[in-house]
């Protein structure tokens, strides 16, 4: 089974760290394809950057000339995800919505940590589009930019638990999910400080990517993910 | 003041066709300025056109070289409001929830009349998103596709009154939403047949845009819509 | 274009200064024609006075013998809208749910500061019913009563930031309503000490009004406002 | 104990059967004391007419001389419960309530058939507020006036057991209310030709009201329903 | 009248204060037959002791041998009621219904306030399924123990009235229900200390209980609660 | 891997079948150990042989004297899933809830189409308990009961098609599941028919199982399912 695992930015040592976590859990038969998108920007903090992500990640997969079973967008609370439902018929798993899913079956309700305040909307939209936010405590920002991740774990581990012990002890959550692609080493240190089940993204999106192929299931083409229609574009796809 | 009214798809005729429809409302003083995007589809019938087309107009009007005091994003159902906000401190009103928040105030539920039935969840995604679904009755599709309307429009008012009579009666809607800026022209023949109030997109989105204009409005940057950071882009945006 | 306004009390200086309010923000050709009702109490803090007030207001605008195109309820959660729609042809814009409306297209999510403790829920309803409750973060008392608001503004400003700054930094509030007709005059106040949008609904409403009408729309007689059934009255309308 | 039953609209003979049919199911030791309101119309079919009848049963108990221990509003569907409860400390009981909190101890879902379709949205705007809606499988018409239920209770019936049947069969209702205080009488009929639970919303409303009284429960003066602030009045109330 | 009061524990000290409880509030004619069930644990403070009182009530009641008119389960967010229902036919009324339904009448917002931390979920999902949680403002724990309660009323009622306390000025409830069968002796004292309604499970249950007997109302047997079907059954019921 | 795959009824052969099929979709390292309840009923069509079940599971799985993983519910839409959790450490999947968090990865909403008409309110309170309802499009019944369904599956395939078909056309679903244990087998000539992917819960909570214990979770401890508390219990468990 091959599996394209979509970075949302164009930073590559993210897809580094990325594809390094889904390889961490796949199955043996499980190969993973690391997708870097050909334009965009280095991290995705906003809407602005969230769609111009889209539109590359779609671009980029469509000119990948290769084999697949399944699709990855490893980026939290983004945009784009019902376009490459459209564009392919291999099951499309996201981050957000593959943590989420996730988390339902350890706790009762669960929350997401994330990166910066102004992703805190963007990631509840995605999860009540995807009608995953019933029982979704709360979403709490850790304060840390995307790119300060890498540079400084311990701050990050630190940041992360304040809030998570925050969204267990007063908003109720029984687990957590790491709301960023580049949290996805983190999830033992705070499990360790917190006591609840730590969901990755990355990880609950590549077991279940893995499960609906074993399953033979594709998306459905019975309307809104049905082929895009034949038509015109002006300027459009950019040379990659 | 001067309003840029964008159309989502590369068609200038419909375009065209959206400005002349926003004069006929505008106040006075009101000057209308017609914006086409420079890359993108002939028309948006699915989520990876309507992708495209929301960093499109994104960037076509970020290349727009002269002032303006708000935006009409004039695409139904369409993505990429939410990063015009970011980018713009100037009021953003989508035709889609410019349409749904008018027809609230003429009648108890009200119900969206749109070109294909791939559109329908997008639309019911969109209003769910903007707060504005819960006094939705329906969303029908007419089965015509957008560029169908300017060719045969006897057919087209006669398929979208079958679907706006349906929703009046057995969806019990009190008002119809044409849903889909090529609609503008119809509104008076669908009131004829109907005798409820039907709402154009994209004139609700002018008179709006000017009220938020004439009360000093713009865009909240508190949080979800806070200028994007300043950060590094590989191969983007396109030339122009 | 010709708008009754009508304040929902009893004290006049609180209708002039509704209409002024309404007179700043109105296009050159909009005549504001202020109502006070022929009955009533001096100020609206409960549901008791709401109810008589809301008759009031439907008697008063029965009882008024001049032409108009639309009408304004100038009180913030006040019962009655409903009445006045199945009585007239023309719009009727309610205060409260057009300050929301409008906080919909400047932000994520809007709080409302209001009065008294007591309104809180009052206006809870009223946004609910009227389908606006979604993106609804907090309505928040600043503890003055509304003749209050007229004796020291200075106090009501900075009682309102009070509350503004927590619906913002807590409650994740992007815009701020003024949940209170005698607020009006306060916005810019407001604005300066939260950074965020600020709405007062008297002009939302007056720009909702005036656009309803400039697109030829009424309200829909198809089922909960359709005009009242023939029948006999006892002891009613009272001499006004 | 004594509870004061209100009819809404000034027709006594309604108020006779209402009387009638809460005595049928009193206890003992409960006391009817029916109430026809000092003014309003004839029948109460709309919001107009609701608004006149809010007040005036306000007015008339207001007025009553003589001591009770709850009050019970027997309209289907009309505004003005609120106000009663902040004037009086006693409970207060709305038939359209009743009926649909009795309602959720016998079936998992019910239904409403009421009289004309203009009051189908009155009702669900009432059950909505009351937070009683989100079992409510559907509200029907059954398409008579209030006063033709008396003149022609055969009809009636027959009218009424259509539309419980399809809430039962369509809508999967498993109890129906009768959507109309005039209804009262008809209950027996229903439940034979339908088979499921029918509950009429005045012998609801007094089981509830004795049931309050019994556990010396009292309005909540906490905050909504605190007694009506000290103020001045003009033209009001009007001589009963 | 007969009802059952069905303890769901095996503490019959608990079954006997619940019986005494319901004796208290009960018409005259009202005969109040205490049940313990056969099998169970000493108190439910648990989803595994909850599915095994659900049983255990319902085959004990099975396995009675007399007449009666309705049911009431006497634990708070416990499991279970839906197959009493299917049962029996006359009407079951689970106490923490009938607390929340009781609440909706005397104040605009409830909240409960039961025993341990783990119980808040197990309610909140009960009163969502049984679709009165729209205006339940919070459930709170007290943080003492079922059996605590009889051997430290003194610190049960200290407990309580704190969380009611913050319930009513925090959470803006404004009324507030017992959420345990063994508090039901505190009411008046909680009532002293907060000033708002106080509802007690077992009351609330015998008054609504026998309005329904009244109205000779049933359980529905439409569908959901239909009697079982015949079959086989394996090493069950057990030897009681 | 050992996961425990627990039928609900007790007939061996459906067991078999269930077991069967989980084995079909298990990753080669996966032991599918399947449990067959010590008592009950031979198929559960409702709630009372619901209830029982969940606790003929639970004991059965505490008696059981061997190592597991996760423990699969295989009954769709029954009681218990909550007191597993309780009870063990490892993850619970049931297959309700398995099968709609798939649905929810290939299509925009998704159906439910299941045996008895009594079975559909239970799943459907199931599917609103776990939150996995927001996008459920319907659920529908068969009018198959479950021992019906191996004898003859011709005529269950037919029926289930018929449903299905209309649950994509009138309700709008894009993808099926398939709501009974004992569908497993009919899967692919369900797709076969209809052209939309459909999920059988059983290969669905094998997948999800695998991938919740391949990611180290386990069921948070924090609060709703915290291991019972030690306490004394009467006449229970039942000598099995």
């Amino acid at each position: 089974m091959r599996i394209l695992v979509a970075n949302v930015n164009t930073t590559t040592s993210m897809t580094d760290a990325i594809a390094q976590q889904a390889r961490a859990v796949a199955n043996p038969g499980t190969e993973i394809i690391p997708i870097t998108p050909a334009f965009g920007a280095e991290s995705i903090e906003g809407n602005y950057e969230s769609y111009v992500a889209a539109v590359a990640v779609m671009e980029t997969i469509r000119a990948y000339d290769g084999e697949f079973d399944a699709i990855i967008q490893a980026g939290y609370g983004e945009h784009g995800r019902e376009g490459l439902q459209e564009l392919f018929d291999v099951p499309v798993v996201d981050i957000t919505e593959a943590a989420a899913a996730t988390a339902l079956f350890v706790g009762h309700r669960y929350s997401v940590v994330t990166t910066l305040d102004r992703a805190v909307p963007m990631i509840e939209d995605r999860l009540k589009l995807a009608g995953l936010s019933d029982r979704l405590a709360s979403v709490h920002a850790s304060g840390l930019a995307v790119l300060e991740l890498e540079r400084d774990p311990e701050a990050a581990i630190q940041a992360i638990v304040t809030k998570a012990l925050h969204a267990v002890e007063v908003d109720r959550a029984e687990a957590i999910c790491l709301g960023c692609g580049g949290m996805a080493g983190l999830t033992s240190r705070v499990v360790a400080q917190t006591g609840v089940p730590v969901i990755d993204g990355v990880s609950a999106a590549v077991k279940l990517a893995e499960g609906l192929v074993a399953q033979n299931l594709s998306t459905s083409k019975a309307r809104m993910f049905s082929q895009p229609r034949e038509k015109r574009f002006v300027n459009w796809p950019p040379a990659l």
